[in-house]
Order: structure tokens, then C-alpha cells, then sequence
């Protein structure tokens, strides 16, 4: 049996990490629902069944075997090292670590040999949601002809900035469907029927951070720092 | 003075072109608003005023030097001819003469030098929405340096199906905010919330017809049966 913690339990990822959890076939153990001061009281849902969400800051590690970080880049950097510490391999989706050589970046099927190298640091990374589904596609046509360049355009939803980003969006299709304008929250610009060429923020030459860091664990990903990838996130 | 009809003109891209008309430098004689029987007793709009609008079928296209058809391909193209036997320059907003080679394609700005070549035919061809945005930003990089190859993503609105698509989308993300699911109208799939990469059908290859006339409409604008566009259109 498995313990594990899920750390941002409350968040939309947390909560699909701990539906996946609910139907997978891990030999599941007890499951913690962990989040930040603000959730505490509330609970979180593991198939059926309701877990009341503990303490981040007050949480044990020693008594999980994984713990699975759906946190901001600051949480992780904060209590991943905490929780290898106290005896837990951990799983960040986070980008703290994505460009750590000692961490490994890992999609199941894809690259899942380096995982083995985790116990450098005790934590295993995962790539951004674009480089995750791209990766997947891309692997067969690797193997079969060694793929060298890729194009690519993400449509990626206002859930990257998790339930206050779908909110937002709600809010605005229905103040615009009322034929009010629509005020611009959590996102710079208004998201209802709209489509942003931006994702993140202004990175290096002609690129957003979003589109650097999708080259970069494409590259990580294949092994190939000459990978050529050409990348718009919308 | 010139007077001028314009064909659809109970159409969403009619009803922009009345309004474009409205504030031009044109010296604007007399405006007609046509339309086919299911528009009659309708009005439209010539910025604050309300134009009558008249039969298509009826009209005397002698009574106009200009006639911009802002109508499906089937109606242009058995009215755009009989308009220029009646004495008109059409104008045809259509697919319907994009590809005769008689027929100049013209964007304003990028290749307005070839308009002259109208009297073959009587008839201006202009391109698909990406195109004419397209060739605008395109044509100073060409001339500055010669380009060779594009790399394309669309992002076309369902106003591509005029007022009927607007509106579907509207009634789709209206149904969506109150928990009820999309029922698909006027497009095969649920556009509400949503994003579809295909344009138009499949065409040869691996691309839909939007993409293959964006291609083609981008060789004709720069006479360069050998650019290399690449389009995704969403």
C-alpha cells in the first residue's frame, strides 16, 4: 500500500490529480488533501469519498511514501525539499525544477527511463501541459524517422491559472451575453470570445516564457538540445 | 458622383461594407441595398441612414458603375456576370472567381497595380479574410527582403458564417453558463468555449480548403506560385 499526500489539493489541478488517483490502480494506502492556510475547513473529493484538507505548513511528510506537489513555482521551492527530507520522493508540476540537471523531466511513455535518476534529489518533474501532450504525439514519429523540426501552436485554457482564471471567463461570457462589456480579471485582457496570442509573460527575442519553456522541455524531454521547435501559445 | 449596390446587404460582411462606405472619401452618389427574396421589406443601414432594401433579381445594374457582391459563390455567380453585361464593375467578395485567371485578386496596398487588368472580365476578386490580413503584413517583410517561406496559424471567428454563426455562438455559451450542454447549429461541432482546427472541409492532403485558399490566395497577391505557406486554420 501506498500513502500518498497531495499538496494544492483545492486548486483544479489538485482536484483532477486526486480524481485520476480515485480510478488508477496504485494499491492506494491513505491519501492527505494538503493545501495553504487559505483552504483550511474546506474538503477535497477522492472519487466518492471526502477528505478534509489538511495543513501544508504543520504536515509530516515521513508518513507518505509520494507526495505530489499542483502548487506555485514559491510553494514547491519551499516544501518539496522538505518532504524528501522527511522520507518522501516527491512530484512537482510546478517549474521549479524543470530545468534542475538533477531532477529528472519526465512524460510517462515517453521519456519514463530517466526517471530512475530521481534519487539525486528525490524529485521528479514534469514538463508544462503543452510540452506534456506535444511529447506524447511527437515520441513515435521520433522513433520511426528522428523527427528535427516542429511547428507547433497551443490553444491552451484559462484553467493554466486554475479556477479563478475559469471564473473570470464565466464571468465575463455572461456580462458580454448581457450586452455589458466585459472587465478584464485575473488575465490582463478580457478572455470571453477572445483568443490571446500571449501566454506568460515577454520572455527572451521573440518568444513568451510560456513558448521558451515549451522548447526547452521538448528539448529535455528528447534529449536533443538542437531540437528545433517554432512555437506560438495562444 | 458614383453610384454603387451592394449585393447582401442584409449580411453581416454587406452590413460592414455599408458602414465602411458610409464614412469613405467616396463621392457616394446613389446607394442601393440588395438582397435575395428572403430580405425584402427588410432595411439596412448607410451609416444613419435607412435604405430600402430591393430585389436582387429585379434590379437594373445599368442604374450603378459599382457592384460589390458580399454573397455566396452560387450568387455570385449568376449575378456578377449579368451585372457587368448591364454596364457595372463588379466587385466580388466571394471564392467564386478567386482562381480565374482573368479575374485580378486584388489587396489594397499590396498589389493594387494589377486592378487595372479588370476589363477582361469586368469583374475585382478579393481574397479570404486571412489572406487580405495576411498580405498587409507580408508585403513590406517582401519587398524589404524577399520572403520565402511563411508559417501561418488562423484564428478565424464564427462570423466566417455570418450573422447565423454569431448567433449560434451566443445561444451555445448562453445554454453553457447555465449548466446546460451546447447543442451544435450552423457548425458540425460545439464552438461555445472552444476552439476548432479545422476551417472548411478536407481538401487534398492534409489540409481543409481555408488552408489551401489561403495558400493559394497568398501566391496569387505576390505572383509567387512557389511561396511556401504553411497554414494551420483555427
Amino acid at each position: 500500500m501506498i500513502d500518498i499526500a497531495v499538496v494544492g489539493a483545492t486548486g483544479a489541478v489538485g482536484g483532477a490529480i486526486l480524481s485520476m488517483l480515485a480510478v488508477s490502480d496504485l494499491p492506494l494506502g491513505r491519501v492527505y488533501a494538503l493545501a495553504s492556510a487559505a483552504s483550511y475547513g474546506e474538503t477535497a473529493l477522492l472519487g466518492g469519498k471526502a477528505l478534509a484538507v489538511g495543513s501544508l505548513a504543520d504536515f509530516d511528510f515521513g508518513r507518505v511514501a509520494i507526495a505530489i506537489f499542483a502548487t506555485p513555482a514559491a510553494v514547491s521551492a519551499e516544501f518539496a525539499p522538505l518532504a524528501v527530507e522527511a522520507g518522501a520522493i516527491v512530484v512537482d508540476c510546478s517549474t521549479q525544477f524543470r530545468r534542475d540537471d538533477e531532477v529528472p523531466l519526465v512524460v510517462s511513455g515517453v521519456n519514463s527511463d530517466v526517471i530512475a535518476t530521481f534519487r539525486a534529489r528525490g524529485i521528479v518533474a514534469v514538463p508544462g501541459v503543452a510540452a506534456a501532450v506535444l511529447a506524447v504525439v511527437v515520441k513515435p514519429l521520433h522513433d520511426e524517422v528522428g523527427v528535427k523540426q516542429i511547428n507547433v501552436a497551443t490553444y491552451q485554457g484559462v484553467s493554466s491559472a486554475g479556477k479563478p482564471g475559469v471564473n473570470a471567463l464565466a464571468g465575463q461570457a455572461a456580462d458580454m451575453l448581457s450586452g455589458k462589456s466585459a472587465t478584464p480579471t485575473v488575465f490582463p485582457r478580457p478572455m470571453a470570445f477572445n483568443l490571446i496570442p500571449q501566454v506568460g509573460q515577454s520572455g527572451e527575442g521573440d518568444h513568451t516564457d510560456e513558448e521558451i519553456g515549451l522548447v526547452d522541455d521538448m528539448r529535455r524531454l528528447f534529449t536533443d538540445p538542437q531540437l528545433d521547435v517554432n512555437a506560438t501559445c495562444v
